[in-house]
């Protein structure tokens, strides 16, 4: 919901609703929120757009993240963009967001990117307490390292790590830090599934090969690739348009077989595996 | 066994098989084989030597590999090199080697390239019933990453992993993982340990003093500096010809002190350590 | 006490005592010395001052470190920088160092830089024969990377890591480093904090900025930035003029919120967070 406020077919909360109903009919439940996104407003509009019907609250999955303070929202005198993860703060985040959705409850939270000031033990206790007191149903991060993972995964039950995964960034599949997330039961986001529209010339003549051979679009077939590494990476699909969304719907079911996941991943890296 | 088929003196099967015979006589019983190696071919000669004498069979120790598929042999309509980790595949391979060499059992098999789409409980489960079968004796890799091995190693007892390592590609060395290699079990096979004939002037000239000072040659030096590293890696040599081989047994109980390790890596490297 | 022959005001054991004394009334109970500071020649005078008043001793944590041997010590034809972690080695260094200091033990020590040659098991022997003579109290690592920290830490109680940290060599707080580390148990210590001086003009001007606002030095500042990451790192100074000492020690109860850290960070790496 990154980029809620950018569509103007949604800005109206009936019509936000009405796109919340479809996804939900089409399977897609889950809707990845963030405090900073649109500085509130996607999620204070995505709220209202609930507050519509009311009964569509328990069929959706709602994720949460906070931790990123950005420059303007920095009241100090440094004005400087920086990451809190101190429990008061973290506590007042997550009733932040609940405020603005209207819930009572985020169904997942993330940390949004990795503290170098964060306080394990701290950050432990703080969620355990919103975990108990129902305001947050399961825990992970986002853009996290391995490293992060592993040492935060002692002491808490880490769901999942929401990373840039995409053709273009595809090296956490050759030198085994997907393999290892997978095998300390971490589940992989991908962001910018589409690689933010940076897909090289060699790349898309790849996937528009590709999606003729298999009567599929481009951005189905970069979906699927993904869908082929270590864990079933889920996309995080950043566009709201629902063409964009149907789209990816309708490909949910290809499949790359293995000769075809190579070919693409050589287009976008430029040179045969060794 | 990589460059077989390039030794004009080894192009019948019984010169092979007394190259063989020497080797297995100066306690050289390890040959390592891929499926790749000559499309083929090299496993299928050497299959054919042994067949001149089948004793030897229980002489020698046969390692295979599989898992990369060149571009010639896909037969996709992509025609890309790449990696081939599913069950059937790597049963299929394995069996493909055993025909061609003749034997009913490799005694070590490794997986050539870590391979981004391999499926850990898959490949566990082929592997586990190849050696269960009796065709595998134990399990490898091959330029795998310390995070492949680490996952791997999780599910499959892995014996070795056969990586790039030498004066030149020391790197293993130096940042803690041929140590962690060491403290998981994991036995460091060097491959290319004369750098591919990469050595630099500077190397070559301090190979060829160190060698004067201890009445051995260069490539017996570069072979001791190997030997002084964590967990004794061995070396896998790439050439054939007898010579070398002879060259290299020679030079077997070379040792190198610690200075003159240290003297090495620096010409290596081109500095000093910190 | 790397620095120690370079201050002609500490040139005097009497002198020197002076300062020990001056740090101990203080609360600077810790000296960090290694066997090639000087070439055991600040050792030597320390050990000096200290025969001045032997009640003294019970008083300071006395740090040795070694593995490093000099060009100029290498008595090979080699001449060459290196490490030397072998038990007798290690043993005659540490023997070494209590000789030099006058003392009986050593409170802690640590190998001076990650040898590539180091055999767990020899170096784990030793330094446990070590610690059982009572010739030294605890042990640590210096310049390690984690891989060495964990492979090391199979072994031994390992409660320290001596590494370059400052707002000049930042990446370990970034990259999960620090967070493993402290999760590892291993205390991080920060050589060269003050960045050795090159620290560059934004940060610089930065280190001002803040320490205007907050009554304090910029050294104290960047002192006070290393203090808020995980673990509490504590600087090594390597200073010893009496005022930076003195400096430090006034502004040691200086803490910076995050906002403030974040700002200092953003000025040393030239860009904001992400």
């Amino acid at each position: 919901m990154m980029r809620l406020m950018q569509y103007p077919e949604l800005a109206q909360p009936q019509a936000l609703l009405g796109f919340i109903e479809r996804c939900v009919e089409r399977g897609l439940s889950g809707f990845d929120h963030a405090d900073i996104y649109g500085a509130g407003e996607c999620e204070a509009h995505f709220g209202a757009a609930l507050q519509l019907r009311p009964a569509l609250r328990e069929q959706v999955q709602l994720i949460g993240k906070a931790d990123i303070v950005p420059a303007a929202q920095d009241s100090s005198r440094w004005q400087v963009k920086h990451y809190n993860t101190r429990a008061d703060y973290l506590t007042q985040a997550v009733e932040g967001s609940l405020k603005r959705l209207g819930v009572e409850r985020l169904d997942g939270f993330l940390l949004h990117r990795p503290d170098p000031l964060l306080r394990v033990d701290e950050v432990a206790r703080a969620l355990d307490d919103l975990v108990g007191s129902g305001k947050i149903g399961w825990l992970g991060v986002s853009n996290a390292e391995l490293l992060h993972c592993q040492t935060l995964a002692r002491e808490l039950p880490l769901r999942c790590n929401q990373i840039e995964l995409s053709l273009q960034a595809q090296d956490a599949a050759w030198d085994g830090r997907l393999h290892a997330m997978e095998s300390e039961g971490v589940h992989v986001l991908a962001w910018s599934p589409m690689g933010g529209g940076r897909f090289g010339p060699e790349l898309l003549r790849a996937l528009d090969e590709v999606g003729a051979a298999l009567n599929a679009t481009a951005n189905q077939v970069a979906l699927a690739w993904l869908r082929e590494l270590p864990g079933k990476p889920v996309p995080i699909l950043g566009s709201l348009r629902w063409e964009r969304i149907e789209e990816a719907l309708l490909g949910a079911e290809l499949q790359l077989d293995t000769q075809t996941w190579f070919y693409l991943a050589q287009a976008a890296r430029g040179h045969e595996v060794a």
